[in-house]
């Protein structure tokens, strides 16, 4: 294992393939592996990818891959799916995707799918981007599939999200969009070369205009974040970000350079605000506290008495105690222990 | 607030318009009030609607509701949006759907939207469930925006779950479906009236025909689920459940008529072969386990001192420590005070 993170710091791709299997089963070894990576983490820019399906995400992000490596700048990608959780089989096309970019050791592609709990793909793709980060890569995008809690795992791991709509997805998607605006550093209107496109920019922009303040924390429910990390000062204090809307067409390449060019801007905006440590602390209070408490429960349950807890099991099913008051037995009949 | 529970017991709609109000504040008041609902709680059937975004879920809803209202049973419907982590607003309209069920005192509806991690919503979900079902609500309608995490905690939450597809959602939406298959009790094809719905019936078929071994357990991550509730035997041993696909109109209030009697078989499904039993000791375990983790980290965080975080803050941020080091720490720290 140590020979493995020795190759992979040597830039051995093999290497680091291997190591993100090991990742990806959370055995103990890569418990050690990812402690002797760390240290070599934190150099990458992270951007984040998503949006509904339909929206040529994954083209985009090839072509945004490709834009970068025609800049000869190095490339990882993870293509993170928390729409499978039963199969932990990765769904998205790694193959069909790199045909396009196959023989480039520039770049590096991995998809991840939930094997266990969200919050459990969540640590995996830390830990799959620290193995990238530390491996040399200079830009790792991430990208996700499906909308809801996936997007605001990004919104964490990212400095910056790009949310992905399309023209003419319904008005369902309209009304979610709402939602994901607040995560979006950079709007993108793909397959811009449809009729419908300049609607879909125009009731975007209307959003922007409308909608409620930029960037709220995403991490204002984590009960660590609260306590380590000052909030990000209001944006009436600083320089506020504008989120731009860029319009691109993946499928031909075009639009991928403007879309650098504003990923670029929002990394010197983030640089120059001091938003980007302020946002690096939160995001570390939140990775400490998410880890902190699956190793809480686990060591709990690991102490508790199965007997004990099949017969508050029954309780709860005859409806004789509810479940948060079983909850506080536990706690306390725990502490007595 | 024992008043409130009263009246809520007593058939106040009223009631408990309030009541799930001070619920999702998650007030100490709400947990009163949930234990003295709980004991009341578990006779209602609870339906989970799931699908992306643009199925027609919503109009969906509606119909199958006025469908129950039709043949005389009451129906509450909880409309989970956890796209919006942000905000707080529910984006579903409530009032827009009101209107074609306004008046009936048989049908109450209400949005939720997250306010604070995914596991609150879930949380916060399951005591909407309980309030709906101690107010003597037959059939509880959970209908779910979005992909990703949120299906499978419908499919926690729901007896009987159904995945809604439409015709014509593009590349991707198939792509997904392999991961939406496996919590489908049933697959609903809306707009079915549409040229192109016979491909969508065809595909969905050929995957169900292919696809991987019908509803995998969906606790199986949980600490807890595995040491208390046995799983479920393995489909070989019982009667196995062929996931029918129902074709819907729903805004025409075409095919929900079908749609019921499908429901209303997986329910004498589950009784006849034990399975309901079974999954309810599964889900009590689940929801157990996952207000005991959130319980343990809020403890763990209260006794820790703020100094000493900030200093192990500093050490992530400069790479001196990895994040899971930095856990076992806090742990062994926590362990000797």
């Amino acid at each position: 294992m140590a020979d493995l993170v020795e190759a992979l710091l040597g830039g051995s791709l093999r290497a680091l393939a291997r190591l993100l299997t090991v990742i990806q089963n959370e055995t103990p070894e890569a418990r050690a592996a990812l402690a002797r990576l760390y240290p070599h983490s934190g150099r990458a820019y992270r951007v984040g990818i998503t949006g509904a399906p339909g929206t040529g995400k994954s083209t985009l992000v090839n072509s945004l891959a490709k834009t970068y490596r025609e800049a000869g700048r190095t490339v990882g990608i993870l293509a993170v799916d928390p729409t499978s959780p039963f199969t932990g089989g990765a769904v998205l096309g790694d193959r069909l995707r790199m045909r396009d970019l196959a023989g480039d050791q520039g770049v590096f592609i991995r998809s991840m799918a939930t094997r266990g709990s969200l919050g459990g793909l969540a640590r995996a793709t830390d830990d799959a981007i620290c193995a990238l980060d530390a491996a040399g890569f200079e830009i790792i995008l991430i990208e996700t599939v499906g909308t809801g809690q996936s997007e605001v795992d990004i919104a964490r791991a990212a400095h910056t999200t790009l949310v992905v709509e399309a023209p003419g997805l319904g008005d369902e998607v309209q009304a979610i969009k709402a939602g994901i605006l607040e995560i979006a550093d950079i709007l993108v209107v793909n397959k811009a070369d449809r009729p419908d496109a300049q609607n879909t920019v125009r009731a975007l922009q209307t959003m922007l205009d409308l909608g409620p303040a930029y960037r709220s924390n995403p991490w204002h429910h984590q009960s660590l974040s609260g306590i380590l990390a000052p909030p990000p000062e209001s944006e009436a204090e600083s320089e506020a970000w504008q989120v731009p809307i860029v319009q691109t067409v993946a499928v031909d390449n075009w639009g991928t350079d403007a879309l650098a060019e504003a990923i670029e801007m929002h990394h010197a905006y983030l640089g120059r605000s001091g938003k980007f440590r302020v946002w690096e602390r939160q995001r570390l209070a939140a990775e400490l506290s998410a880890r902190l408490e699956s190793a809480l429960l686990e060591r709990f349950v690991a102490r508790l008495d199965t007997e004990r807890l099949l017969a508050l099991l029954d309780d709860l099913e005859k409806r004789r105690i509810d479940p948060q008051s079983a909850v506080e037995t536990l706690l306390k009949e725990g502490d007595r222990c």
